[in-house]
């Protein structure tokens, strides 16, 4: 750009050329994705291409190419998955758990379909197996055949690819696992995944999967100053009914446009400090992280005021007994569904708060 | 579809409810403000009402109420400010630096039209005298009309109001400051507020400003993973140069779709730890703050690797010399801010400078 | 700006200028009204206010203020009515029909709560009487509240202003009129509307409410090439069977986006010409009319080959039978409902045809 | 669906079925094309793929699939031609042209790069050459090799295709033609076919090319009632300065979201009638027309009032001294540059009209 702020010094193109650019853009991008985050809320992405379209016997799924985030991966019209910041979501996801587990090597993952939480856990140099347990049969060959960043980790031998309710196959498992990882959909009630973050859930069936020192790990959803309180306060109040020690964390994600949380809980607590988080990461883990390192991941234990306060006064607990059946998606489920529940509207008190 | 329909025979009220509500909303969102945040990516809101417009000599300024984020501050289409979440950006603007201070009695505010850094600084019951030194008197004027929630604000009587440029404003005055604070626009080359980041204004304007213990901090601009580079490494690193004892920290901010930064500096050590700080909240600050608190204030010091890495590598300093390189910025540097100096008619110098 | 426009003055300052107000148009244009016409198919309006919004028994009511297309009625998220050319929808509705009658007297408008076709039908010096007979009191109120350039036609005193169902006020009804004017929502089965598009009420009720020489004209929906199988087509069939002398023709409506068809008919023939047509809007209008004159007229009422052919070939007929009862608002309504209908599917008729 | 209808028979199922596709439908709509048909009007298809994008040397060029339209031809951000309507521009650009001249045999089209023009002639069993003449061979290569519906026109061998300025070439030639079509950008002032609209190009550039009984035909740009003074009344007065004969007519073409205009011309009279334009089209053509005929053809040169009365009253002619040189592209040239030609705004007049 040098050059050409000297030649707009002698006749005042640069103008021209600046605004020209805006103009040639505005041109490029008239293709956009558009994601109704909320009913008050978008969020639009200039496209290159949409890639790949297809539809599972429950869900629509597609693949784009957008000039923001890379290739995304959209679910029901819900942005599941960005190529550039997806290394966030799943470092935070995975690493935690397996760094402050003494010696993890073996792994079952409720969800995760897309391949990119099993590719972090195949990282561990102590990883023996990997079951990643996801119901869509679809979306997983949908996946499998696009998401060429995850193509290794499909044909990895220690991954064993069970398509199944993650439910149904835990309690059929004779197995027991060091770590348990939840990469499912949010808990809304009536939703496919509700029933996999209920007290009984973690109680009856996933908690006698753990072997003794075994770590539970599972995404808890935005966790933003105005939607922690959508499901992320209440599935850390689950877990803490369950396991005696319990840790939530959080990070930006910027094509979610919000912050997402984690929790992370064992019987066992949790030893690890900074200082061996990352001697740990550098003994036992294939490759460099992006995103983690043992001073950011205990700082981002630490909450805002807010958040702080929430955690501490959440009462809601997921239940059997709470959830109804309501068929659905994304918006419907997210904002009105969840409301219905007894113990009130959610979003309403952290407006009154 | 066959067994929901059966269900819903017994009860169909949920799904026609939520569906019908959805829809409903969707009918009543059809109002929208649309930001460009990038040529790459759109942000938008849904609208109750257009509250104001105006136009000053330089900027067109709108107030919007919309659904989301309530009342939103927009300028020349850039939003500024959102009701429900400022105070996140304007607690972390103020209070740190006014809390490392052993008594901050008086405070001078670069910018800051919108009288919310004022209002913070104002609950500090040592404050005796916050100087608000800002460019624009029709932006100022709009704010002090239509922002009611800064009404006390702009009438107290420790307000002392100045509309000039700060840079002018400082070197003519004779006084000395505890804090100096920089609510500007990011340091684009060549707009308005460049000369307000550099080496040279800090070393020989700002710095000889401040009383002893003194403390300057100032907003930094965008630090999400992809966006931290644009301003907010040049910034710190350029604030090292010239300071001894140097602190970044940084906090989503929701209606910004991006996490935000800030830098703090002094000669002296920041003493106080996460015990102090909440002390000196309770002791000093009137009423209650929302988002920070000692431990989180803290551990927002602390960035993820990304962030980490590139702030011990950053270079570039910020001088008046330099004012030419940018890499990577939004859609406002691009294409229109760039490059302008103090006289006369900013937006068209910026091609020909 | 003054040093720069100066300099502009003297080479390429056209180009500069364009842009520049290019780029302070897009700052200004980033609140915009939405309008879903179709599923695939979104309108969008610059707004420069959202003037009233309200919302009655059944509707979601709005007027907004437009750049484009001025002031904009908005019911349950469909634009109605748009300041800058509703005199297009309106003169078509209400003259030809007058016109075409020798003496117009007595006025019936079924719906037109909007107020803007009692405006047109009272530019008639025969006219003694108008009876606007809307089904909703909150939208009347609305709009003889807010839409002031109907104001003197709310006043005015040969308006017999009713709130009732049309269908009930005419059954009622010991009056006979000479011409009777449907200014209804479309005929979308179990739509509010939909009754008063039958075979039978045409036959049974409202045609024994025409006086000997009277006239029945009516909207009759979008006419575009790829809309006018909705239900322009049908309407105009239906009446073809009731009346003797039918008549259909269309406009494009530009806040429309999209051609509108409108269908007259009589016992009587249309004897009028061009010429006489030309006379009579000479002689018995006051003031004059914007869109309409006699060739123009007689021109709208020769179709493209594709909507003659269909309307030709249509033989489906608006029976009370056909019809169910389905609450619901807009989209829902235009685009699914109606093709659950026994006919089949409109929309996929239209593109194999 | 044929069962759920069944059963919305009975009960009022029919809303949950309505709804849920409705929500299914806007999941699977969020790809999104997005024209600024102007700084304050958009207009946006839904998108299936993205087929095709490139650059030209001057242009950007992109073939979309869209819901709405099906494939869609855009070219620096405007719409060019859409699969599903072009049609009704093509027939209304070459039909009446070729069928008002008693044998046309040599037809040269003025850009039309896209093909579709020259398809138009070829059908016509007299012609014996076409020359397509179009500027920008990459628009052509693009064009040959993405639009199949127009495979076989850019592989017949009665099809000549010249990549030149048609002006130069056109002054080179030494034939004379039957027809001349004008397939070309609108003439905005400084764009790049502006000087194919002067009276001075016509006089003594192309209409000495015209045998004869030859024929002029030029699409006019937009004729809504809000765009017709754009340009359209202009080329339309230009035009009259030199031939004797002119006609002017118009059609809605939905995917432009506006009426359009064509203008034809003559030292001969038009001496056919709608009666001799249907023979002729069964005479003359390989192949049924989808949307002109001769009723509807002749019932299209008659004007709405307020288009009729701009026509006759336009008094702007299109010179070479009028135009000045303008870089820039699409919405810059269409809606700034021409008004500050001499003869004012024309969009002001037109409202105050």
């Amino acid at each position: 750009m040098g050059e050409a702020v000297e030649f707009f010094h002698t006749n005042g193109f640069t103008k021209n050329c600046v605004n020209q650019t805006l103009i040639n853009d505005i041109h490029n991008n008239d293709c956009w994705y558009e994601e109704l985050i909320d009913v008050d809320l978008k969020w639009s992405f200039a496209l290159n291409r949409i890639l790949y379209k297809g539809t599972s016997e429950y869900q629509d799924i597609a693949l784009l190419d957008t000039k923001r985030f890379g290739k995304v991966l959209v679910i029901d019209g819900k942005m599941q998955s960005a190529e550039v910041d997806e290394f966030i979501y799943h470092e935070c996801l995975i690493h935690p758990a397996l760094l402050c587990h003494p010696n993890p090597k073996t792994i079952f993952i409720m969800g995760g379909g897309e391949g990119s939480a099993a590719r972090e856990a195949l990282k561990h140099k102590s990883t023996e197996k990997v079951v990643m347990c996801d119901i869509d049969q679809e979306v997983v060959d949908f996946c499998r055949r696009y998401l060429t960043v995850n193509g290794d980790t499909f044909r990895h031998k220690k991954l064993d690819l069970v398509i199944n309710d993650a439910k149904a196959e835990l309690e059929e498992s004779n197995e027991k696992f060091d770590v348990i990882v939840g990469d499912l959909a949010d808990p809304v009630e009536g939703g496919p995944c509700y029933q996999l973050y209920t007290k009984s859930f973690y109680e009856k069936i996933l908690k006698p999967k753990l072997n003794g020192n075994g770590i539970f790990v599972t995404q808890a959803g935005p966790a933003g100053i105005f939607t922690h309180k959508e499901v992320f306060t209440s599935i850390y109040n689950t877990i803490k009914q369950v396991f005696k020690y319990v840790m939530a964390y959080t990070a930006h994600v910027p094509s979610f446009a919000d912050t997402w949380g984690w929790v992370m809980a064992s019987d066992q607590p949790f030893s690890v400090n900074a200082t061996d988080f990352d001697r740990r990461i550098d003994a036992r883990i294939d490759g460099e992280l992006l995103y983690l390192n043992g001073a950011s991941f205990f700082s981002s234990t630490t909450m805002n005021k807010t958040l702080a306060s929430s955690l501490l006064n959440e009462t809601h607990i997921y239940t059997e007994e709470s959830a109804r059946f309501i068929h659905g998606h994304g918006l419907a489920y997210r904002h009105y569904c969840q409301k219905q529940e007894s113990g009130g509207n959610h979003y309403d008190e952290e407006e009154s708060d």
